[in-house]
């Protein structure tokens, strides 16, 4: 068992478990939903908000910040948690996904990718010995290897490949990370293939990391075959070692994916649904801005314990959102945040007194998740919205 | 001396007084500032913040809220105060300032206003005593007569017949106001006309109302030129009557509007301002975007005890600006709204130990204020922005 992770307890029926990651900037309880502040902010929240619901670690994006102010800026300015004033722990992705996916990409190559910024088009070239030095510099408790991440639907051979070179970059990463109080994890890559994914899964796993990811879901696939995945990969993993499984943060995949052996997450999912106008409750998301509301004097959702839901009405969340105030995303995003937190109390303390199982079970039969057609629809116009205008409020990660 | 207002004590080297306004809804020091929470939120923030902030009082816009969502829907809701989750004292103004900038305007008799929202194109006829039922509804706690709004720049004769058009609606508005927990205010009128604002003044006195507003200044005129209409009108009002100046909210003109004689203010500008990146400091406002912040260690203000400048650099403001960040308007909004507050708040105790005189002199030694072209250009983005796309970030009143 490795000194981050402490694992406290297995559900008997599923393969959830509880634990405590130990970073220099505090524990975490595990299963753990980190809410993304791409560019060092969780969208509309203060620090101290997201104290209060409940959050004990973020999720920042290297590539934006590389970016933008620039490593050298927030390095000067002393690091990560003093820029953005979050003093729990953090976790730096390596860059890889959004130079993949939000960067005009130049060239690939095993020594490392060439690619424009979407901001200005500069060029920059990103190697898996950046990635760990910019991390480094960032200082983010937990850091990421740099991984290729190509996008769902591409051929078998496509994703072989990208795999391959993944594991050189994660072995080049392993080797040029020095800094011992940042825990360096490894990515399992394979896409939709089984053979690739149990490939991956041992290949990351012999390189000996303190944590692992699961990296190339939740990309468009259907939910199946991401849970088949999970299923092909996740025993693969060290026992001791945390798991985190990246991109998810969906009510139903957080349950069903802790119930996988899952004891991480980060997605972008509920605080950008939240801006959007789309809010959690136990049974369903709903559109506030939806005629239904327009003079619901009741929360939008009567058993939620955040701010929003204790102060306003829906009709008045609804008419901030018709009317484009700029509270409506916060107080959206109150809400969101605060739900999924919950729920991952609630998973952490069945799991802790046994019945995650049960716990599941009256989960998944009293919410009925958004369609397949809805999901696929949002996701379309969320890439939209990143290719074209980057608008703030539309896109985060 | 009326119920609503207690002078407590008044400057003995200019006209500056400091007093108490008493509401439903608890009292209020004066001179005070009321921020502007158009469609019912001071854009950005919450109630709590506000409150923390050391705002007493807030206004919100008839136009706006009559629009959307509706009288009917906030009256359904509980009113006003509890609609936007605020307890303390409300403003409202009667409509017409919108009316006649922001609404399509369609005909103008001394029975009433015909215009076309600026939302949906929709017909709608304002008479003074619809704005009295419309304020009655939302049951503010200081309500406005409604009045005719020429722009700066109209003829004598134009602003003549504009003023005897709101004289009449006076009148109205006295004679068909009946809730007497709210109270309700007069407004001189008569442009940058001396004789017409004095006929105005002595005209809307003899009505005997618990309040008396000064409308159709700060309008793009000279300051000179305002402050010589302070001068013509604020000595015809009675001494124990509330004082309001109407839409004005610069650092230099609260203070030398309070040594004038008034007692409350509102404007969009702190708020406006903020949202656009420029910070008040007690030596002059800057833009955040500046690249001297690229890389500034300290709050944007030393000498600021708000949240924003106890917490982040200006560096990190700079960053979140530069990103349209949504945490950076409600940073940058922070800061303003304290900024005014405290400055209120400085100027209530100098008048209350006597030095206001001092203080004043000492604020406008060291206080560079923004010269009148990059003012004029700021006020034509502003009222580019509210005809054209109105985008929350950018117009609020």
């Amino acid at each position: 068992m490795s000194r981050l992770f402490k694992l406290e307890k297995t559900c008997p029926k599923t393969r959830a478990r509880a634990g405590t990651l130990k970073t220099p900037h505090g524990s975490v309880p595990t299963p753990v939903f980190l809410p993304v502040g791409s560019q060092g902010t969780v969208k509309t929240l203060t620090p101290d908000e997201l104290k209060s619901l409940g959050v004990s670690m973020v999720l920042a994006n290297t590539y934006h910040l590389y970016l933008r102010p620039g490593v050298e800026t927030i390095s000067k300015l002393g690091g990560l948690h003093k820029f953005m004033a979050w003093d729990g722990p953090i976790l730096t992705d390596s860059g890889g996904f959004q130079v993949f996916s939000l960067g005009h990409l130049r060239r690939i190559s095993d020594e490392g990718v060439l690619f424009r910024s979407h901001l200005d088009g500069s060029e920059h070239f990103l190697t898996p010995e950046l990635a760990i030095e910019i991390q480094k510099q960032l200082g983010a408790d937990i850091i990421m290897v740099l991984d290729e991440c190509p996008p769902y639907g591409e051929n078998k051979e496509s994703i072989r490949r990208a795999m391959e070179r993944s594991h050189l970059w994660a072995e080049r990463c392993k080797r040029s990370h020095k800094e011992k109080k940042q825990a360096l994890f490894g990515i399992v890559h394979g896409g939709t293939f089984p053979d690739l994914r149990r490939k991956s899964a041992k290949f990351i796993a012999s390189l000996d990391f303190p944590g692992y990811a699961i990296g190339g879901l939740s990309l468009g696939e259907p939910k199946e075959l991401m849970h088949d995945m999970l299923n092909e990969t996740v025993h693969l993993l060290p026992e001791g070692r945390p798991r985190y499984l990246m991109g998810v943060g969906s009510p139903e995949d957080l349950v069903e994916c802790v119930a996988q052996g899952i004891d991480m997450f980060d997605s972008a999912l509920p605080t950008r649904l939240g801006r959007n106008g789309a809010v959690f409750t136990r049974h369903r998301r709903y559109n506030i801005g939806n005629a239904r509301f327009k003079q619901k004097q009741g929360p939008i959702d009567s058993d939620c314990d955040c701010y929003t839901c204790l102060t306003f009405s829906a009709a008045y969340l609804h008419h901030l959102f018709k009317a484009q105030e700029l509270l409506a995303y916060r107080l959206a995003t109150i809400h969101n945040v605060r739900f999924v937190m919950r729920l991952m109390e609630q998973i952490r303390c069945s799991i802790l007194d046994g019945t995650f199982d049960d716990f599941k079970r009256a989960f998944i039969r009293d919410y009925h998740p958004t369609d397949e057609e809805t999901r696929a629809e949002q996701k379309k116009r969320w890439l939209e919205a990143r290719q074209g205008k980057h608008r703030s409020i539309d896109y985060d990660d």
